[in-house]
């Protein structure tokens, strides 16, 4: 395929309520590598195998949520060409300085029908994965908490989802991979897009009201870590979720929990792998309990009612 | 990602020296779904998570080996630029009739500077992957033998390893992921090359003489799959040729054993998830056995000089 | 060790309502070998690496529930012994004819304090386990469902809990490994008990009133082999009950489910080692919920009070 | 079962050539707890899952080797009991002083007539295994390495093996699980002898001359842990025997390798659960390579022949 256009989600900053115990968490629990902290206070993490300066910040804040999550483009000309498209569109848009986030170059930010703040970037320094780039071995020493490999994706909550889910099909590219749709077999009420051969980027969530953060998402190696996690979240106390369990969904085994500031987590693994010839896959009301939950093949009330602030 | 140009390899037709014992071998062994046979008698077969009609085509003849590799483009008109592309380096280009073989469009056929064919299509025959595209579950009944998900990569030995890499990268706009470099600091010996967020879809090895096929690979899930693979290995005395074990070189975990006839086969899982704006990683000569055999540290020579025809 | 006296868990006989859908099931789903019927209807069924006729026996009725649950001992001497030890205690005994069971030798049968019967033979048909004895392979062909390897452990309810810990302990030679106590500091209300290196072989729960069955526990390789089995009770739509997770106790990962009677299954796979030197480990009631979740760290209404008839 | 007798591998006294350079392996390579090091400069290492002070002990010396293997036993009358049946035999026995080793008693040496020394004890310091008795939690914070959960059995060669096979089975109580028969049909070449639901305890192998040292084998909780394994000894440049593969023999999949001073370990996961009344599984010599490497279904030669000291 071309690679040129949106890559991946870049990152994704988020507000927590106390920054040590958040920084604590991010670090030492989920096993996030600390990358810095900024003049502003932000601290800045990566997953382990991501080679950019950072995919999650940390902002202090009064009420816990997503500030914005952003998306690295495959060059400035791709940015400026997506810039163009939004605007085409009646969408309005805000350069962001090279440096505002330490190590990231001009973002370009626009607000999503839904509400939901995002960004796009072409520009983030390269800090490597840890391991060499000659001769480099398959994992870097020192590895903590959950090991997560990348930032995976964001779930958002928000009203005007048919809107959200046109800007990132049309505007930015996105494939439809799968859909839950009401009992009156039209309404879209969940939507997971992709940019890439994986089974989601982004998915956003038919909800009323103000834009909500549901999770951040980060990437295990397997099953198996999937269990390493979940011994994690017990010996360290996590507010649990749910999981381990899968969903049908993605078919992705996952464990859902919360930071201490009540930001949902997602830690996961496995999927299909995606490409743009295939079906997108529709999921009817009435089989949303296995869509969601495809061993408990019931939804649970926080899943669906527990969010963050989504802007 | 724009989801335009080389989706993925879209099949591989081997020669078989005897088809039905190889059938019975591609769908009972390695277990793959037989899809059908044609009026020429070639056999059909895909993987079970792929949806179109087939990615592994068995043609009885004298000497094993591969025909060709065919490559799945996004359009007609992707289909129709590659060639053009192809044309003006010189490469010489042939159309393949739609049903030339079963369920497969209009191929476009050309010889890569290696000595390999290699073909382009842009339709195939959709026939699902056996689960439903409404509420589906997450994998069908009556899988069998190693139940790989994907047809994932063919490596290949050849002479002009630079002019094929040159092509693939420059007229079909793939990544070279991974290289492995001889002594001489300079000369490129072995390339990993990828189309999508693989960290290969197809390799070449610098090799002097005739072209010469070296590998098929199959998608594993997890490592908890390749030891059932090996395990299948062992108990239908399939001829091993080395693992499991690792290749440093895209991390994934291994198996390589040979069909009937003497066509190597990978199973595989793991490895990393690849974005064009990652460093190409560099092996030295010194250290290709750990580039190979990550855990050995070692070559062994059946590996490296074992091959069929490569056309 | 010496490997005189109870051995393991050599069968449960379990009443079904409906014998034809209870044996697809174990038989299925679950995937017993089915070995047989009898004269009376009673169907016999065995896990794959087992090497005796049968560890599960299903009878139809009206009410589910669990019959008897019997144990192997290790000679007719040990046989003679145990029943004499049972006398001493005041415990009635019965003999149950050789061939009352389809290839089970001769039964003493005795009554639990806590009201649920308890049978020892040391004598059942060798039928192996799918594999041959000289050069045999690592697993047969044609297993299906879950894969357990064999009949674990039951776990019941009854009011003496103590009453039948001591003659476990005392008459039969079982260890305490793991018990949970009241708020009191003294009430043991769950005790865990072993006759070989498993962590246990045999579990009460205090409940008041009649004796009841809680649940037929079963022993699959892996974590893995959990994912497998959890995705069949989605896939077959089997009632799930919690899981997959872990006990605290025994640090086992499990899920349970019930049979279309109502007969609560559990698979699980991993787990400590036991020797006799290890201390007993306890738990406090108010971490209860981690003893026996340990993910969820709290119990589920369902499980603590779903159970069958126990005699 | 009845816990009399001989309950496990208690512990391997290794020479080493370089004490600092073998303690830093078995602590940060194989993952071994440091506990501490005695007057004479030994020092001694357990498995996190152990909950007696030690499993291996290393002395410096001039030529790697096993010092000795020591079994714990059920109790001091059962010591006593071991030293009788040993004497009758015509086995000298050899009484070692309590704390002659720091944390444990009195010990019976006797030499096999293999030639190797077992020692046989009943009682060493307790020190858990750095998890709770009460409300433990399922594994504790701090494992490094391999994080094997305990030294798991000892595989020697030596000239008499009837005669030691005969000295575990008649005076010891252990059971022969599996046996590699030579062509004759009746010379026992290798033999496989447990004490417990383990496939085996001890192992030996028929070598004319010296007695020696084949391997100390450790226990890892599953495949994966395997590959972790297989990883680390990549990552640390240890040098490797032979794996992942899996022996024909008692199922388990298993790595072999090195320590720095020649010592060959292996660490292993699986494996099936043994009782009593399984038939002794038997290898002949035309499939012994399918015994050993189930995968490769050959030997190699360093495995055969590599061996350090046995006394």
């Amino acid at each position: 395929m071309s690679f040129q256009g949106v890559m991946r989600p870049g990152h994704v900053e988020l507000r927590v309520l106390d920054l040590p115990v958040a920084a604590n968490y991010y670090e030492n629990v989920l096993g996030l590598e600390k990358v810095g902290q900024d003049a502003k206070g932000r601290m800045y993490f990566k997953a382990w195998d991501e080679t950019d300066h950072h995919s999650v910040v940390l902002e202090e804040g009064d009420e816990a949520g997503m500030n914005h999550m952003a998306w690295k483009v495959s060059s400035t000309d791709a940015l400026a060409d997506f810039e163009k498209r939004l605007e085409k569109r009646g969408i309005k848009v805000e350069r962001i300085s090279k440096g505002e986030q330490d190590g990231c170059g001009e973002r370009v930010r626009f607000t999503a029908p839904t509400g939901h703040r995002f960004e796009l970037y072409a520009d983030k320094d390269h800090v490597g994965n840890g391991l060499d780039v000659v001769n480099p071995d398959v994992w870097p020493d020192g590895l903590r908490g959950m090991k997560p490999t990348r930032l995976d994706h964001c779930l958002v909550y928000g009203e005007d989802l048919d809107g959200s889910v046109s800007v990132f099909s049309e505007a930015l590219g996105f494939h439809l991979t799968e859909r839950v749709i009401a009992g009156d077999g039209k309404t879209v009420i969940a939507a997971f897009l992709t940019c890439s051969n994986k089974p989601h980027d982004v998915a956003f969530i038919r909800s009323p009201g103000a834009p909500r953060f549901h999770h951040a998402s980060f990437c295990l190696d397997s099953w198996m870590d999937l269990q390493h996690a979940a011994d994690i979240i017990a010996k360290k106390n996590v507010a649990l979720d749910i999981g381990p369990t899968r969903h049908g969904i993605t078919r992705v085994s996952t464990i859902y929990f919360f930071d201490p500031s009540g930001n949902r987590n997602e830690v996961f693994a496995g999927g299909y792998f995606y490409y743009p010839d295939r079906p997108t896959l529709t999921w009817t009301e009435d089989q949303v309990g296995k869509a969601i939950f495809y061993y408990e093949r019931a939804l649970n009330e926080r899943f669906m009612t527990t969010t963050t602030a989504g802007a």
